[in-house]
């Protein structure tokens, strides 16, 4: 029984499409190794990357057409995980036969469903069809963060960490004190933090040439276990909409092991979608504020580790934070009975002395 | 239950004054972050560093008069460990708190009380008041040990190893061969070396200019369960006390947790007190045993956790160091007691072959 | 109980006879620290690298006769692992004892029995006198392996692998199309693989020079728990035995832990026995394939622990693997009964889908 449980069954971001071509590349995904690869036919295909006769990683074996020929004794591997032959004798073995993982490419993404195949559909995945709209543009990649993937799940439902954590591009006083509404639906946590007439943050200032007080929107969808998109909208205060900046991002949130995540993102815009410079502008101050946030996760995962049993203290602007953090401990859970297995102790968390605002699911 | 429990109940260097001020300062204490700062009327302060909200560490939070604020969510922490405010809300969250540990500035030194508050007494913090002796002077730091913290106790209370382990510095074939006598009272365990008309070890011979024969004493305290003081006279032989080169020695042997430990300490001396070279000579010195002492006590560390069941043979030299040992354990043993806990099997130590000798309570 | 079982009870390589002199060294055989130095007379000794006062290596201590003394306290231990003085006082501690491990120097080998010692018996090492022998020479060496002992022992027992893994120096598809005979008997398990009329591989090509077809003979004999002999035969096609060139091969498979593996070996010839050239090409090539197999098992042991109970598939081939491996579990289960203890459960293995070919034993 792990002490920090992976949800499985979801569909999480397993690489951006134009990662995986027809070099053979091993991901760590929620503590099982993937080997992503196209087959010839140009598709996406994500297999268990443990050869089934000795366990060496088929990616660093041979394709050729769809068969991947391990390098260590020559079992090969067709798209689906089956062995189709060995070159040790004529019969080929029977049963041989590594996991597929359902994967779909969709939205320059590729999705994979690490956990039951018989539950993965693929009309789950979230609608972020923005990031092939003509009519938008975006920037997108990954860094490795050495925290479980709940703290980043947190951090993301609760902006207000920008106020303090980014003062020097994202955040200032204005989100800390502006109050989120919350809802919670099935897989799924949302709130929405609407900061009227502020002064812009340092970042909004630079990139869109803000001189006057703004609107600041920030309504996030978390979907559990791992998707978060944010919507935001930038505009001089009084703009009515659709008028002003529309910016979406979208991070996935991959467990790699239960201690460290794949956090990938995209920041996309509506505005100058063809100013190129703008958009190394962006990359370039997003991966600056995502390093503030690893750099922050990875020693509150020291903190976290070395004191498992801690009961945290919770604020109402805590409220997306903990139904994120309630939804994967349930949906873990779930998941372990179905496995027969009994769970670990959820993380344990003070309920916010202050009764929560009104307005919430 | 831990494998080597480490003694909370205690009083314990945590810092050198010098190293406190307004600077917020993380380390590890007793297996617990401890941030360490000064107040604003320049009182020093120890919490526990973990936000009561979600655990990051208070050390990285900005001090603004006696409050310190979160850099995570902004969480507030006045002086006593208390949140007193956040920016998201009006109202302080109820009962959020972080452990403040009682924190006493005395000789120069900032001690600290990891386990029970109730039971921390300033007055039984052992006197080194020749710290701040106007006719004596002195060199102190500390060095980072990669070891549990007997080791360094026991290392202490048997001196005999200086014969061996220190031969260029300060050992020579006297300390070996010259017996000691063992008091062993409460949480104090004594013992007291006289060498008479040796030869005089390297380090005195080319510090003091010494080049007959020499008295040596060697008087040790060790106050479970974590400071020693040693006390040191060195004569020609023959000399009548007080007449004669003393030095006192300070260690704090300050568990960081069940296997590292800081190692501060103090050399002092009442002689040629405004002589800066021979400070300086004398740090380069102790800095140069010590690293001897932690090299061999790191691979000792090794050793024993690669086999901790081992019965170790004992000879009468090691009266002072088991009689140690077993105090610590004897501690343990009560606060896990305390706690409702069973403590782990000591570390086996076959008894003497031969009876101690006499003179020993 | 360990997850990963050790055989202790055999002839294993603890070093080549030239790295062992009057220098002390210390090297881990089997879990255990060993000291292995050679006394006065010039036989090698091996005892347990804990002091038996306070653990501390006696590896790092000073040879002097047959009596090292610990540099830590100055226990003086003599060549049967006793304490025989300490300076500290005129009598000599009862029962200080360090475990004396029964070595053999036998064909410029240092054999260690890590195990019980009635139980060593030297007529049980295995012949190797080829490496002693004038009619032939040898290179030899050692590398370190950080992957668990049984996956060399099955990577030497299954030399499909080399079609795969060295097709640049000794192997070609002639090899994996090769099947095996494999007789098990007792504590030894040989196969023997005649691969007649084929091209050869690259090393052979170059360094005999041979460019015709050849037939080449591969008979392997494992003898459990650490050593494996090959005997290689190669000759142009039709050459009449005892014509052609004969190549030996002894590996020492030695645990050093749990994961870990020291990699013996040594590689004789019986052409060429002068030519100093072909000596230094035949190290170096040897060394480039062995870096092959260290990648590829510390990548399979990342895969082994990280899914210890997955069913592997296995075929024909691994016949002679699957005996070797079931030996050490059945050798290291008994050994386990014999201590009281029970083992684990062993490494799963799917047995063959297809009936194992005929003649083996």
């Amino acid at each position: 029984m792990a002490a920090n449980p992976i949800v499985m069954n979801g569909w999480y971001i397993g690489a951006w499409a134009d990662e995986v071509g027809r070099t053979l590349m091993q991901r760590w995904i929620c503590g099982r190794p993937v080997c992503f690869y196209r087959l010839s036919d140009g598709s996406v295909n994500a297999i268990e990357d443990r050869c089934p006769h000795r366990r060496y990683p088929l990616s660093l074996g041979l394709l050729d057409g769809d068969v991947i020929t391990c390098n260590y004794h020559g079992y090969q591997i067709d798209g689906s995980g089956a062995c189709v032959g060995v070159a040790e004798q004529p019969d080929t073995p029977k049963g041989a036969q590594v996991h597929r993982f359902p994967a779909v490419e969709r939205y320059g993404i590729v999705w994979i469903w690490p956990g039951d195949p018989e539950q993965a559909n693929p009309d789950d995945i979230p609608d972020v069809s923005w990031l092939v709209d003509e009519n938008w543009t975006h920037v997108h990649g990954s860094v490795g963060l050495k925290a479980r993937q709940v703290l980043l799940v947190e951090n993301l439902l609760d902006l207000t960490h920008e106020t303090f954590l980014h003062p020097s591009s994202i955040g200032n006083a204005a989100v800390a004190a502006t109050p989120i509404d919350v809802i919670g639906e099935g897989n799924k946590v949302s709130f929405v933090r609407h900061m009227i007439d502020i002064e812009a943050p340092p970042f909004y200032k630079s990139s869109m040439g803000v001189t006057t007080n703004i609107d600041r929107w920030q309504d996030g969808d978390f979907y559990a276990p791992g998707i978060f998109i944010l919507n935001i909208r930038i505009a001089p205060t009084g703009t009515e909409e659709p008028e002003g900046f529309h910016m979406k991002v979208i991070y996935g949130m991959t467990p790699a092991t239960e201690t460290t995540t794949h956090d990938f993102f995209a920041l996309g815009r509506d505005y100058k979608i063809d100013d190129a410079e703008l958009s190394e502008f962006q990359l370039k101050q997003q991966l600056a504020v995502m390093k503030e946030d690893v750099d922050a996760l990875e020693i509150q995962e020291l903190m976290v580790a070395t004191d498992p049993g801690m009961i945290e203290s919770s604020i109402r602007s805590d409220v997306a934070g903990i139904r994120g953090r309630r939804l994967l401990e349930k949906m873990a859970k779930a998941e372990a009975a179905a496995r027969g297995e009994v769970t670990a102790r959820p993380r344990p968390v003070r309920p916010a002395a202050t009764p929560e605002p009104a307005g919430q699911a």
